[in-house]
């Protein structure tokens, strides 16, 4: 049965790297001795390195060990074995890059469906939806595709910002993109915003944290979600 | 000999679209009776119909026609044909996708090289740098290449948006987004706060308007950009 926990961020203003959400990670990751985690989306470029001992940093403080993905001979082999995944925050393109070319979406995929509990934040939860294409990152590489793993029936926009009021800038709103993609997809994204996460059960998909989250339906006005609703309720 | 102006915007705030370019667009566009407008990029996802209104109602002002090049049966030929060009803002990776599927990437390019007179703000502009990959746009749609047109040596990016004191918003800051675009490629990029242009005649390419520019480098410091200063130079 599929785990996932989705995350809109792995740090909130004023906290430790997933400091708010070690917790919630004690009892999620309860059954694994050692994570294994996916660097490859390298935030500000540091090293695959750097970034691992990162979550080391982090995952010690709840007595769980963390492994790079990239210190195996064999990534599937590594996936295949993992306790549990996570994949940290950075630019999507490039982790949606490494993951085609490293030829290990499809090992992620079927790991995850069949029960390795995941974690996601950022743009390790963008991946979690059917496509990357409400990423808020900047297309520095260009991936093979924007398809990406589909354990929800809907797409991620990490971060979520609500329009600053009298802003003078002429860019457009993090709504203005949503509805320009609605344009020309029919899938629903999920505005999640910094605090947020999904918890997924098989089935299952609940709202959790302490702010509401905004739906976003083709053709159809923007819909803000109270915690603990149930997205596969509201969805089917 | 190519002529060009490569806009951040198309409209700075509290002022009608175009409206601070029109003076610096009447000299610019003095030999042209009808400007030849490409609309892919659809703000907000509006018609191209819709779009190319926008566009006549603002150069109706300076006495110019405007005429969509939807209009024309033929779109290279519309291309080849044209006093001027313009292409308007909205979204980068459709307005990219666009010129590929309908195959007028080369004419375009081949028709400003040879000295029809192009405008370009947001969108519009990203295109004439070297790939498209530092838009700030959304990826909603998947173009066969993030490849430009390379009117000038380096890419832009548009609405180029300082850092936001005190912010509490942990998505990353626009200087970040360069800085990983820099692990992983060598263009120099020019963020172009709204109210700057460039003038480009020949190979000489003059920083206009009354801001500053930000020119990002790989394994260097960012520099501000005085006006006037001559890009060309610079980089040479």
């Amino acid at each position: 049965m599929k785990k996932l926990i989705i995350a809109s961020t792995s740090t909130v203003h004023g906290s430790e790297y997933l400091g708010y959400l070690l917790p919630t990670l004690a009892i999620f990751f309860e059954k694994a001795q050692t994570i294994l985690f996916i660097p490859y989306a390298r935030p500000s470029g540091i090293s695959y390195d750097t970034y691992t001992e990162i979550a080391q940093k982090a995952f010690a403080k709840i007595d769980k060990k963390v492994k790079g993905i990239h210190e195996f001979e064999n990534p599937k082999q590594a996936l295949q074995q993992a306790d549990a995944i996570f994949t940290g925050g950075g630019n999507t393109f490039e982790l949606v890059n490494q993951l085609y070319k490293k030829d290990v979406i499809d090992t992620l995929k079927n790991v995850v469906e069949n029960g390795t509990p995941y974690l996601g934040t950022s743009a390790g939860s963008n991946i979690c939806g059917v496509t990357m294409m409400n990423t808020n990152d900047m297309p520095i590489v260009y991936p093979p595709s924007f398809k990406t793993l589909a354990f929800i029936p809907f797409n991620i926009n990490a971060h979520y910002l609500d329009p600053i009021k009298n802003s003078k800038h002429m860019g457009e709103t993090r709504e203005t993109r949503i509805k320009e993609y609605h344009i020309f997809n029919e899938t629903p994204v999920l505005g999640l915003r910094e605090g947020s996460w999904l918890a997924v059960t098989g089935n299952q998909i609940i709202l959790k944290g302490n702010l509401p989250a905004l739906l976003f339906q083709k053709d159809k006005e923007p819909i803000e979600l109270a915690m603990k609703t149930e997205l596969n309720v509201l969805l089917n």
